[in-house]
Formats: structure tokens, C-alpha cells, sequence
């Protein structure tokens, strides 16, 4: 149930271009998009959406991994379980019961900046999931028992989802060591020792502090209307009484990178060798203007897609690789990470793989970008915006994870200006600046019989 | 004026070799160590000591860098520097006079887990320097002023100290790799842009906390009588209020190590490449009985000194080292550090010289050691802390240390038995389940040209 933030513009972008062979049906109309403020200073965003008798509604909580006191590793994702045990006011599995009663869907999901809970319902249902969020998000009853048995099941997804998989064994120490100081350092899930000694008066403590409208956004996307959601926030979430103003969100913040380092596991489950290559970066929230926007351009132009420089080098004309690319994660609340990978396709070697990546991201550090390919980057980004504003839950993900990181509604909707504004100066002075060797952390993932490579 | 805990017992020896030559005049007597407790918490432990007129005392605050608030990096050792500012009672620099006046000498240092001011006075200053000292523990006036300056002092100290030094940066991103969650990844001396935003409000809430009688241990190492320095004791500390109960000293631990790491630094002001590599151990006050013990004796035969297997083999015999060694720090309150380490001579690369080191210690994880450099590295072990107890300050930082990280006066007088108690087995034992290069740290400090090492 958890979404590391990693894959999120990913995930737009697989969606989009999923989407693109059709021609979109009728986009939202982003001018309609509207912003309200409740009194208890719960915020709520509504974007209309009237393709499908459908919606969507998310409660985004500005409280994640990152946020957790030190030594407390996993609270923030031990509540995306919690939260759906009893209440006061309605029994565990309740408000899933009323979710598949009437053919919906619902989940959570958790990362380092927020947790987020959603269902998908018809709209003559939106007041009653408004109601149930509005319930459990002060009204959860934390015993005991419910502590220790949840506390079994996100331990045993840890052993699961992490520690049986030497690549996500191997993501954890790359983020523990690309990370010198800032929490994105420990991931999302918890550390094991820590999980284990997660208790009642941890849970109590962490969610009287943070599970209040005041630390919350309600995003509503589908065939609603503004004023009625509005009405219907009001007579739900509007009963929930504000909570202790919140510190800032400041959090340690990282140092001075100076070397160079490598992260190794070497695993017999592992058959095919791969490197990945990261940087620590500015996000849309800590760097100056049209630097995210830039950063954003250069790992399209890099290795976006099939058409990028990574992808046509290594795979199509070298034919060394298997696969290759570059993302940016630039929706996160403090410094983030730029990463290039590769793996190795037939009797190629996986230094070969590397040095290959390394020369281009040299040579676009150092040359920079044509005028054409910046345009077409260009292109293809703006249009997998349009095309993830045309599916529902990305676009309600994309409203929602840039105002739970410090952004707002105008910035998702001047987002496409921005990035067309960028220069090509602008792409070759982000890599030259921030793409350094010297300065890296490098993750290999190898089969054991490979040690040696 | 700050001792990094890594090379304390390293000073002990070379305090300890070179007192090798002399004959100890009259060893202070072990069994007439005294240890009692103020009515307000403060613990005094007395370690006479009548051959010369001369008194080391100590206040060992338990508190250190790896107790400090997240983001507020650098202010336990900034204390080192406020504590000797102006209190209620006394202008800035007079304690330091009247040190100076009697010709005695005085200093601080700062580490993971404790915080240490010091004197060695004549005998008869002693009750003085404890009216300083208690003075100092409460009556501190933390002025806006104060704090500008002196962050000038230690923002200063950190650029000549650790910027303006390629081994200390490499060190400082070392820690940072090696570990993943325990505080000991964050240097002593603070992140630069964490002790930059220091401020008065940080210092006080610190200074309230922490600098109490019930959080500090005096050493007092000299010519004095136990019953005489009771009195003193109650005279001038006996009267500090006893502060509120600390929460325990229990910080973020360790997660398991899956990966091998390197971290590298290339840098035109180093003119001879060296490596270290690193591992994750258990220190005095987290290992089971005696694998502690066996550490010590394990660093002792693989690189303790010329007599060692690392120094026998990469610098006398096959002579490709100008140095090899190993080293383990074992009086840290949590999970500490085993070190190995070496540089090359002439012609030879530092990658024949890792895998010099390397072998070695993958014979001893195999091998294990013979009974015979088993005795004699007990021998010279042991004899090591009797030459330590031979000099004042060694026997009182030694004294002081361990009270400091969870230990006490039994531990320290019974440590040369529990060392002369270990096996080959388990000294073997550690090496084989702690040794291990697919769990290691390993720091390169390489010369501009040698970038390719």
C-alpha cells in the first residue's frame, strides 16, 4: 500500500503515454479548478471533471516519513494501516464495507512528505466518504491490540516487500548513503529495529500531532460541482475542530557533497547486473526559479524515454544496454535526487553499461542541448501534463503532491508555461552544476557470480 | 580544543610507549579508588595518586554530539566554547586566570557521547577549581551577544579544522556512509549549515537540560585525600540543585548493513593516496560478554603496532607500505567502529596495498590466531593500561570514558583481567562474524592525478 514518491512523475508518464494512442475524450478544465479554505483551516481543491459519473477524493496529510522523530522510523506508513481500524463512531472494515457496497475503490499510500488516503466512488457517494475521513481523522481508537497486530502486518510487509528483495535492500543503503544528513535518508517504511518498538503512546502522540484539518488537503477530482462540495466539506470535515498550529516543516538539511561513493550488493538471486547513479538536486520547493523546470527538461532530453540521448545510444546504436535512462523526482518538500541507470544486454559488461551513461552525461554537462531536441523535450513533457490531467487520479495526485510539498493550485497551472520558458542554457548550466562524478553516489546491484565486475 | 573519541585509546598507547623507556616511579594504587554520590546525582570518583603535588580534574558531562536535537548539529561542542563565557558570578576569563595564575592548565574537549572541562592544578587549588566548575554547570549567562560571537569562533574552527582538510572532509563523509541511522554519522564539530542558524534559544534549552549534577561525573586523579575531596565536592557541587530525571540515552541503532560502500576523495592538496575501511562492531557497553574484549586483542594482533600482523607483513616484508594498522574504538556508549587502514611506499599502487590488508584480514577470519601472539598481545595489551595508569590524565580519561558510556569503576579495574580471559577461538570468532568486505566502508583519499586508482 505504499508509493515510495520515486516513481510518481514515472508513473504520469507511463500513464500518459498509455493514454496517448487515443484521442483524450474531453480534458478538465483546469480554469475551473477551485481552492477554498474551511475555517478550521482544513484546505480543499476541486477539480471538475464531468467526462464520467465518477469521483475522486483524497485526503493528503502533510505528515511523512520525513517528519517522523528520530528512532520512530515507520510511524508515518504504520498509519496508512491504522487509519483503517475502529473508530468511535464506525467499526474496523466499515468504511471499506461501504466503499465495495456501492462498486468503489479505496487506499493509501505513504511517503517521505505525505500519506495520502483515497477512495473512487459514484458522486452521489462523495458526502459519506467525506463523512468516514472526517470520522477516523480524529476519532481513531488506538488500543493495545490494535497496535500489536498492525505492527505484525507492516512488519511483515517490510520482510516482504524489502528484505526479500535485494534490489529494494540495495535502493535503502544507496538513499542511506546519497543522503548525508536530510531524512530522506531512512526510508518510508522504517528500519526493522525501530518498527519493532513502535507503541501505543508513539501512535497516540503522532497522530494527536498531525492528524488534524489544519495539517490536511482535500483534493476532489470528477463529476462534481465546486459549490456543492463545498457545502458537503463544510457539513463533514467543517465538525472537526482545528488543532495546535504546526511547526514549519524544517527539517535537517543536507551538507556540502565532496566525494565520490559506491554502494555493492552482490546477491545470488540477482541475474542480470545494473548501476544507477544518483545526485542530490533542488525540488520545484527549494530551488530557485526554473531550476526544478530545467532539471525536469535534462533527464527527459537524457533518458526520458526511448527517444532520449541514453536510450538511442546505449540501447539502439551501441546496442550494449538492455535498458537505460534518467529521472528527476522534483515534487518533494526538500532537496531531492537526479538518477541515470543502466543494465547490460548479452556479453556486454556492466563497466562498459557505465562508462557509457557517465560519457553522456559528460558531454551534455559540457556541449549541452540542441535547440530542436529541447523542443521536442519540451513537447513531450508538456503533453504528458495534458495527458495525465487527462486521467483522473493522476491528475488529483498531481494537485496533490505539489500543495502537500509547499506548492499551490497556480503553480500546477502555469507548470506547462514554466517549463516552456526554459533555455537551453538553463538545461547545460543544471547539468554541468549538478551532474559531477566527483560527487555521486553509485548503486551496483550484482549476481554473485559477478562480484568481481 | 575537540578529541574525536576515535583516537583516544590510540593516544593511550602512544602515551604508554612512550613511557615505555622509564621505570614507573610508583604506580597509582588501583584498589584505593574511591566512587560516591553527591545527595543531587553528581557521581566523584577519586583516584589518588601522591607522587607528585599535582591534581587532574574533571567534569565529564554525559552528553555528546550523538545526543543532540535534529538540525542542531555542533551544539554540544559548542558548549565546549560557551562554558567558558561569563556566568552570574564570574566575567569571561577569570577561571582561565586564575588557572593561569597558579600555573596550572586548562582545557575541553567534546565527543559522540560526553563533553569534558578539565584542570590540573596543584593540590591546593583543587576546592577552587570545583567552585569554577559548579559555578559554570548552572550559572551561565547565555547573552545573544554570546552566542554571535562565539558561532563566529566555532564556524571558524570548522573551516581551518575540517574544510581546509581533505582527510577530515574524507573522514566526515565516511561516518556519514558507514552509518546509516546511528547519530555517530554526524561529525563532532556539526554540519556547517546546521551550526550557522545556532542560536540562544538552542543553547538554553540545551544548557538547562543537560548541565546538571545528576547528567556529570568528576574525576579527580592526584595528590589529594578521598575524604578531603568529599568535602570539597560537597562544599562547591554539593550545592548545584539537582536538575529533572534524563530520559534514558537511548538513540537511533543501527540497521543491519547488507552492502559494501567506498567513498572517495580526490583532491590536489593529497600527495600520498591511502585507504581505510570500516565496519560496524559492538562497543564495551553494547557487546555480550567479552567479544568486546576479543576486538581489542583482534586490533592488537592484526595492526596495533610495529609488532602487528599488517605492519610485519605490508611494511617490513613485502614493503609495499610506509604504514598499515588496525585499530577498534571500543568505549562508546553505542555500536562503534573497527578500522583497518594502510598507504602505499615507492612504487607501489594503494590497490596492492588494499589487497595486502584485505588477505590479511581474511586470514585471520579463517586462520584465526595462535595461542602464542595471543599471550603476547595480552601482555602488551594489559601493560598498555598500566603504563596508562601511570600518567594522570590517561588513568582519569580512562576512568572518565568508560563512567561516561555506561560503564563503571569495577569495569575499568577489572578490564586487564577480562582481556587476559579472551581465547583464540573468540577472537577468531569476531573476526570471522564482523570482518566481513561485502558489509564494509571504505574511504579512498587519493592525489589529483591518481583520480583512476
Amino acid at each position: 500500500m505504499t508509493l515510495n514518491t520515486r516513481g510518481l512523475r514515472a508513473a504520469f508518464l507511463a500513464g500518459a503515454l498509455a493514454f496517448a494512442a487515443q484521442a483524450p475524450a474531453r480534458a478538465a478544465d483546469e480554469a475551473a479548478v477551485k481552492d477554498f479554505l474551511l475555517e478550521n483551516g482544513l484546505e480543499v481543491v476541486v477539480i471538475p471533471d464531468h467526462r464520467a459519473p465518477i469521483v475522486t477524493h483524497m485526503v493528503w496529510y502533510k505528515i511523512g516519513s520525513a517528519d517522523e522523530p528520530p528512532g520512530k522510523s515507520g510511524i508515518a506508513h504504520f498509519f496508512e494501516h491504522l487509519m483503517f481500524k475502529a473508530t468511535s463512531n464506525n467499526a474496523a472494515g466499515e468504511f471499506d464495507r461501504a466503499v465495495a457496497d456501492i462498486g468503489g475503490s479505496n487506499n493509501a499510500f505513504t511517503s517521505y512528505d505525505y500519506t495520502v488516503f483515497h477512495e473512487t466512488v459514484p458522486p452521489s457517494a462523495l458526502e459519506e466518504m467525506m463523512g468516514f475521513e472526517a470520522d477516523r481523522m480524529r476519532n481513531l481508537v488506538l488500543t493495545d491490540d490494535v497496535i500489536k497486530t498492525e505492527r505484525d502486518v507492516i512488519l511483515e510487509e517490510r520482510r516482504s516487500r524489502i528484505d526479500n528483495d535485494p534490489q529494494a535492500v540495495l535502493d535503502e543503503e544507496v538513499d542511506a548513503t546519497l543522503w548525508q544528513n536530510q531524512p530522506y535518508r531512512i526510508p518510508v517504511i522504517g528500519w526493522m529495529q525501530e518498527m519493532e518498538q513502535l507503541n501505543r503512546e508513539d501512535a497516540k502522540a503522532f497522530y494527536d500531532t498531525y492528524y488534524r484539518p489544519n495539517n490536511a488537503v482535500v483534493i476532489v477530482a470528477g463529476d462534481v460541482d465546486p459549490d456543492a462540495v463545498k457545502a458537503m466539506a463544510e457539513r463533514t470535515y467543517g465538525k472537526v475542530a482545528r488543532g495546535p498550529d504546526l511547526r514549519p516543516r524544517i527539517r535537517p538539511v543536507e551538507p556540502e557533497q565532496n566525494t565520490k561513493r559506491t554502494v555493492t550488493l552482490t546477491d545470488a538471486r540477482v541475474s542480470v547486473p545494473s548501476f544507477s547513479t544518483q545526485w542530490v538536486v533542488p525540488s520545484y520547493h527549494t530551488a530557485k526559479p526554473g531550476e526544478a523546470e530545467a532539471l525536469d527538461l535534462l533527464a527527459e532530453i537524457l533518458g526520458g524515454d526511448n527517444r532520449s540521448r541514453l536510450y538511442q545510444q546505449l540501447v539502439v546504436k551501441q546496442g550494449i544496454a538492455s535498458g537505460a535512462g534518467a529521472f528527476f523526482q522534483g515534487t518533494m518538500l526538500d532537496a531531492t535526487n537526479f538518477t541515470v541507470y543502466g543494465s547490460p544486454r548479452g556479453d556486454a559488461k556492466l563497466s562498459e553499461v557505465e562508462a557509457a551513461v557517465d560519457a553522456e552525461v559528460a558531454r551534455i554537462a559540457k556541449d549541452g542541448v540542441t535547440g530542436d531536441e529541447l523542443e521536442r523535450a519540451k513537447t513531450r513533457y508538456v503533453r504528458s501534463m495534458v495527458f495525465a490531467r487527462d486521467k483522473q487520479d493522476d491528475m488529483a495526485n498531481m494537485y496533490g503532491s505539489t500543495l502537500a510539498t509547499g506548492g499551490n493550485v497556480k503553480d500546477v497551472e502555469e507548470w506547462p508555461d514554466r517549463i516552456r520558458k526554459v533555455t537551453a542554457a538553463e538545461v547545460k548550466a543544471a547539468a554541468a552544476r549538478y551532474l559531477v562524478l566527483d560527487r555521486s553516489t553509485t548503486g551496483y546491484l550484482l549476481p554473485q557470480q559477478q562480484a568481481g565486475n
